[in-house]
Parts: C-alpha cells; sequence; structure tokens
C-alpha cells in the first residue's frame, strides 16, 4: 500500500490509520455512524468499510456490537483490521465483493447496515462520461443498496451517506423492499442547498417518509474566518461521537 | 353545485368563489404558483385546475400568460371560469380527464405544466386502505405526472406541490424523462420536519438533482398566540404574490 498516516476522529477518541492518497474517510463516515441506531447486543454490517472508519466511531459509542465490515480491496481490509485492534474495537472484516459477497454473509443476516457508497463508480473511465456513465454509476448505486438489503434481517435498518443528487437513484432501489425512509439533508451552512442526505431505511416497512429539518455543518453564512466554525449539532457529531438521534426510526 | 362563498387570496388581491365544503384550494395552490418561472408569452397548463387559484396566482403574477387548466368536474370547471371573469386573467378551462385529454389539449404543447395532484386519490374506498389503496394511490400520481410530462416541450419544466411522503413516488415517475429536479421542503416550523415538497423538473434535463433549504412557513418553535404569524418568506408568496426565485431552474 501506499504511504500511510494517522489521523484522529472523534476529537482524537480514535486514532485512524489510513493512505494518505487514494480514498480518505472523512466526515461522511462519521456522520453515517452517527445516523445508525444500533443497540448494544446488535449486529451490524459496513459495506465497503474502506479503514473502517464508521464501523470503528459506531463501536466506540455503543459497546457489545457485533460488527462486520466487507471491503474488496485488500490493503484497505488489513487497516480496517489494525485500525480495530489498535482502537480496541471488535470488528470482523471480510475482503470480498458485495456483487459476489463470501459464503460466510450470504448466510448472515443483520439489524443494521451501513453505507457510504463510493460518489464516483463504475472505474476510471475518462470523463466522457454522459449518459454511459451515468447509467453505470446508478447500476452501482442499486447494486450496493440491494446488496444491504439483502443482508438485513425483516424490519432492520438500512443507514446510507450519499451525495445528494443520488437521492432519486437511492429511493428508486428501495422501492417496494423498504420504507419507513427518513431522509436528513446535510448542508454546509444554513439557507444552503443540501450537498449530502443521510437516509435511513427500514426493510419491508411501510410507514411514510419523512423529510427532516437540514443538519448544518458550519456557522454562519461564508468561511469568514480560519479555524474551526462547526455548528453544535456538528460538533456534537464529529467531535463527541454522539448519535443524531432524530434519524433513529422505530426498529422492530 | 353546493353553496359557494368567496375566499381572498394574495393579500385579497383574488377573489376567488369555491364551495364551502368540499375540495377548497389555499395555501398549496398559492406556493404552487409562486414555483413557476413562467414568463410573459409562455403557454402555462395546469392539470386538475379546481376553482382555478394557482392559474389566477399566475396569472396575476405574469402578464401575457396563455393559461390553460383541465379539470374532470364540470362544476369546478364552471367555477375557475367565473374566477378568470371576475378577476380579469385570461385563462381557458377545458373540461375533460387527464388520463383521456381532450383532442385540443393533445395536440397542444407547454413552457410550463403545473399541479397539485390530489393527496388521497382513487375514489372513496373505504380506509380499508393498506398496500392496494397505497398502489393506486402511486399509480394515479405516476398518471398526472405522465399527463404533465406528455405536455411539455423538451426543455420546459413541470412544476408539482405534493405532500413530502409522495415524493419517492414523484421522482420515480420523473425518472428517465425529466431532470434537474429542484426540491424545496415546505416545513410548518423551524426544525419541524417538512409537510410538502414543491418540485421543479425539466423535460428532457440530465441536470443533477438539487435539495433546497426549507421554506419555514411560521415564525416560532410553535402556534402561540392567535392570529398571523407567518414567516416573511412565506407572506412574501401568501400576501404579496411574490415569486420563489429559488425554484427557478434555467429553462432553455
Amino acid at each position: 500500500m501506499t504511504e500511510t498516516r494517522q489521523d484522529g476522529f472523534l476529537g482524537g477518541r480514535l486514532r485512524i490509520v489510513q493512505p494518505r492518497r487514494g480514498y480518505r474517510a472523512g466526515a461522511d463516515a462519521v456522520m453515517l455512524a452517527a445516523a445508525c441506531a444500533a443497540m448494544p447486543g446488535q449486529a451490524v454490517l459496513e459495506l465497503g468499510c474502506g479503514a473502517g472508519v464508521a464501523s470503528l466511531c459506531l463501536g466506540w459509542r455503543v459497546p457489545g456490537l457485533r460488527l462486520v465490515g466487507i471491503e474488496r480491496q485488500p490493503d484497505y481490509a488489513d487497516l480496517a483490521r489494525a485500525n480495530a485492534a489498535a482502537n480496541g474495537i471488535a470488528l470482523t472484516v471480510l475482503t470480498g465483493d458485495l456483487a459476489d459477497p463470501p459464503a460466510l454473509l450470504r448466510k448472515a443476516s443483520f439489524d443494521h447496515v451501513i453505507a457510504n457508497p463510493p460518489f464516483f463508480l463504475g472505474g476510471t473511465a475518462a470523463p466522457d462520461a454522459g449518459r454511459a456513465a451515468a447509467r453505470r454509476e446508478a447500476t452501482s448505486l442499486a447494486l450496493w443498496m440491494d446488496a444491504g438489503l439483502r443482508r438485513l434481517r425483516p424490519g432492520g435498518a438500512l443507514t446510507v451517506i450519499q451525495r445528494v443528487d443520488r437521492l432519486d437513484g437511492l429511493l428508486a432501489a428501495l422501492s417496494g423492499r423498504a420504507g419507513g425512509v427518513v431522509i436528513l439533508p446535510l448542508a454546509a451552512r444554513a439557507g444552503r442547498d443540501a450537498g449530502r442526505v443521510l437516509l435511513v431505511a427500514q426493510k419491508g416497512s411501510r410507514s411514510p417518509l419523512r423529510l427532516l429539518a437540514p443538519l448544518v455543518l458550519h456557522e454562519g453564512p461564508a468561511h469568514l474566518r480560519d479555524g474551526d466554525d462547526l455548528s453544535p449539532a456538528a460538533q456534537a457529531v464529529l467531535r463527541d461521537g454522539r448519535p443524531i438521534t432524530a434519524l433513529f426510526a422505530k426498529v422492530s
């Protein structure tokens, strides 16, 4: 693997080794963990766990989880295992492909599945992009959602963070298979468009969709000064590891 | 028709006769008109125009529109014609069914289509409701969206107001046929779930979906005093007939 470095998460409570370049987990992974209503003793699967940041943030907050991550890239999977060990959190990392999961995983069922599907899917095709790339991306997102729904027990919750422009793709992938959808827009500043959405859905539920008030990440109308301008709500999640309870649907 | 009465809209600038009971247009219709970016000289179709409130609010704000409404119930269609005449706004009202539009309409194409599809569709079936009713409602919503998209010119804009829990149905109905979706959540109070969404989409566009910051309708955390607690943003729309320009996509 390329050069790595250690980053602090949750105000330094978690120490995570990640590659210096390439895919690096950040605030999205922490937000994802904060959106998952897992209770002690439950089983949680993270799809594409990378270096393990989301699962480890969740394991830090909720004791006694049975945490499993699946990661296609062996070097990231190894990092996740090392990060789990270094932080004293039990996380089982399987190396494998979502589209063809290891037999061990295919027999398991989970109370929660969490995922931060990659925003640019479908390989490194040149930005001829356009329709073909968009279709490939939609297919890949649907595949991630399908893999997650298959691994959930009935009534289990799927929690996803995603770029806001994939909201239609997310909802389409859930159609007829999950309900009780709760959407939390994440906006950089008050009054701005949402940049991301956190979405929770319950497998097999027919409860109505809800659209929550946005979580605003930064104070003030623009980046006016150097340093920290995180909103209190964002600080609670990113620095203190607090859950976003507004997203916690009643999981049956 | 049953007993009617006259209501003021846009701070009394429009006088609208509506039935005292049964379906009565209110703030939703005014919001719908405010979300439509029609320019003078353009052609606008309202699906299910009822007594004409949305079309007449739009006609009041934008001069020189070619406004057409289609309404299935003849008594509402007559009210819309009378309301248009009484307010001095040119509105052509066709009596007919969306699923089988009059020949005159089938040959026409519009720059804008606006709609406030009924929230409880599928007739007066008892609230055995459940899956069958939900499916019927979804079908009806898809039918409204399809009827709207068919009547739009390429690049034309569809503007819809709908209960927030139908957001997935709206997006599904647009999939592959319209893009550049802009969603404005409408929330009763700051921090509350959205109750409605205003959604604008452009026929044939592939621009990414946007989720705007909510428009908050009332000031304060709860209804604390009698009388008017409309937010300045809501007052601008409901009292002064101002447009919601944040929703105005660039229509090609």
